[in-house]
């Protein structure tokens, strides 16, 4: 491994403090399982069962510990949490779920709880064997080590090649009750060199059931992890749970007692979401694109994920171009209704073409002024429906080439 | 503009010499659409009625020019193929199509025939008004000098950001009489600078009928330009236009007598896809990715697309790096039916990964080796099926990015 990459220049200026969430301790552990001198291992533990809710990649291969959570995920309930770096434990075959049994085993045994109540997440390097003992060795230590104040330190644990760790916090009331949200994520943009992953855990005590838990995370990642791409590569390994230690009172999901906690959820997982981009590969822009005016929502998305993930457009930003003739080309590639004559198109305030075609009135000094930043707004209207949506990526530049390419070369 | 690109490393060591073709002439002119000191306009004539066929772009925000012969396809019929380069003619919105008329109607009576019946192309920069009056200008001396040897200098008057001419041609046999197939292409990957395009152009004196000749084109397509990517970018103006000069005798596709003009077809046309594969923006590799043992041949296709487009595979692969988990993450996001633990990858004739792990047996020594050379082999094995697919690409490299992002900066 090169020596660690210097931290992205568009990381968050300070990261929150995370407030103690009563019955929810931490511990992290340098098990050793593949990097040297720094922690791979954090285990969260939940002093009486928790809620938990989830949504996992769409890849058709992934990886053992995805299917483990993802056969669990209905009862609902758990008293761990176990995540380790290193190693995604992906195309491992048989001997990879071996291994996730095997640890959790050792993990309910250390804590006191059934193997099905421990959810497990695994992140690295993938088609490599997870050694179950390197893992095991530390759980005893790890059990009796966890406490309130250690998830800060679990966001550290949980990175691969983030240059920075992941954490984001909230506040809000229901039923007149104070209650926290706390949420990590790592990730360089779902993608790292020999592969990673987009993890992230939120934690809460607000009184909300699974099934209620379940329709709110499903809301708030469309709009939040599953808006942002920094190369368009999917993980085998995508995971995001969701618990809550609060007692199960509030089930239905449109309760209007839940709204502070929507809205906490939304805020903190695309306060993450961005952060990851951030954390982008190579990244030295934030480029937020929206589409307003397609025929539906569903068309303005992937209209957005066209140009977000075009490596035309990614690297004309990266040059500091306002070039929307390869704005154009992403919108007319999407497959959705778009017609070229109502098509208009801005960067930043400045509108750069309208009706079908290079806007007359454009100041290019000004245009040229913005590019040079480091947030870039794309905004596309189609000028042919309501549906509207919002995504956000980072430039394509030499040095994602260089990260993904050089390094074992 | 910079300095022309030196020659691409994976161009051919020779070009083909194109035999004349009775009744086709071609002259080309220096008319300053936006290039200075070479050829930018080229000019087919027919001096008899052609047959035509053709496939354009499946972009929704096409350019000008395709709109213009998309309309013509269906009469069948051709006097004439304009095309220049510097220029796209996209999003050019009315006065787009104006020009196009103009310069149609220039042509038709430069040379004595229907503007209906006068083809025409553009490529280059997108968003800026094509003057018709430059191309107009040319028209005249274009229409008295078009000699049957001129088809090479017409492959190197339509280029943009090309390193190289692209031209192949094939001798067949139909009813006992010799024909030929001679065609050209321009592209570097369907994309460039501002944006450009592919064009390709192929003409005949095979006595084939439109009907037949649109069949079968569109089947080769398929095999050819449709199964090559550089970077998943559509351009605004891919244009494919395919002529005869020979009697429109046969007019059933499944005619037994045009196995041998499609086979040279077939032939003519992955030669030239090959060549643009070679010319791709930065590419120093030429990789071939087979997938077989697919559910159906278009899942197989599509997962085969999904690893060539895949920025973690094309950086890999320029890193000279045998990393098949990245094969594995492509496969699991194309969205098609793959069973992890069927799964086998290859890298030239070594077995990497297969049952869902790597290959145990495998020598890295001997891959390593393999992954310095020039043309790059990846098969996949999805072993649920019969479905089978091939498909070309080239690797993604610093120069790629400096390519499409510093040309301004």
């Amino acid at each position: 491994m090169a020596a660690p990459a210097p931290i992205s220049p568009l990381a968050p200026k300070s990261f929150a403090d995370l407030p103690a969430i009563r019955g929810l301790r931490f511990a992290s552990a340098a098990a050793g399982v593949r990097y040297a001198g720094r922690t791979d291992v954090t285990l969260a533990v939940f002093d009486a069962p928790a809620r938990v809710a989830g949504v996992f990649t769409r890849s058709k291969c992934p990886s053992a510990p995805v299917e483990w959570c993802r056969a669990r995920l209905p009862r609902g309930t758990a008293r761990a949490l176990l995540v380790n770096s290193g190693n995604a434990n992906a195309f491992t075959g048989h001997a990879g779920l071996d291994a996730v049994a095997r640890v959790g085993a050792a993990a309910a045994k250390a804590i006191g709880c059934a193997a099905e109540d421990v959810y497990m997440a695994s992140t690295g390097v993938i088609g490599e064997p997870l050694d179950p003992a390197k893992i095991g060795a530390v759980l005893g230590s790890l059990a009796a080590a966890a406490a309130p104040s250690g998830m800060s330190e679990a966001a550290r644990a949980i990175m691969t090649t983030d240059t920075y760790p992941k954490v984001a916090t909230a506040r809000f009331e229901v039923d007149g009750r104070t209650c926290t949200l706390n949420a990590m994520a790592k990730g360089a943009g779902m993608i790292a060199p020999d592969m990673a992953t987009m993890l992230s855990f939120a934690f809460t005590d607000a009184p909300v059931a699974a099934p209620a838990m379940q329709a709110l995370l499903t809301k708030a990642v469309a709009k939040s992890f599953n808006a942002i791409t920094v190369d368009g590569d999917t993980s085998t390994s995508d995971t995001l749970l969701l618990f809550s230690t609060g007692a199960p009172e509030i089930a239905d999901p449109a309760d209007r007692r839940l709204a502070g906690f929507r809205r906490a959820l939304d805020r903190v997982l695309l306060d993450l979401a961005h952060q990851v981009v951030r954390d982008g590969e190579g990244a030295r822009k934030f480029v937020e694109i929206a589409v307003e005016g397609a025929a539906s929502a569903r068309a303005a998305k992937r209209i957005a994920m066209s140009i977000a993930n075009s490596p035309l457009v990614k690297t004309a930003i990266a040059g500091e171009d306002a070039n929307w003739g390869r704005v154009v080309m992403a919108v007319g590639k999407a497959g959705e209704k778009a017609e070229r004559d109502r098509l208009a198109i801005w960067f930043g305030a400045t509108r750069v073409a309208a009706e079908g075609l290079r806007d007359p009135a454009y100041d290019e000094a000004a245009v040229s002024a913005y590019m040079k930043g480091e947030k870039i707004d794309v905004k596309v209207d189609l000028g042919i429906g309501r549906g509207k949506a919002r995504v956000w990526t980072c430039d394509l530049t030499k040095e994602y080439v260089a990260i993904n390419g050089d390094y074992r070369s």
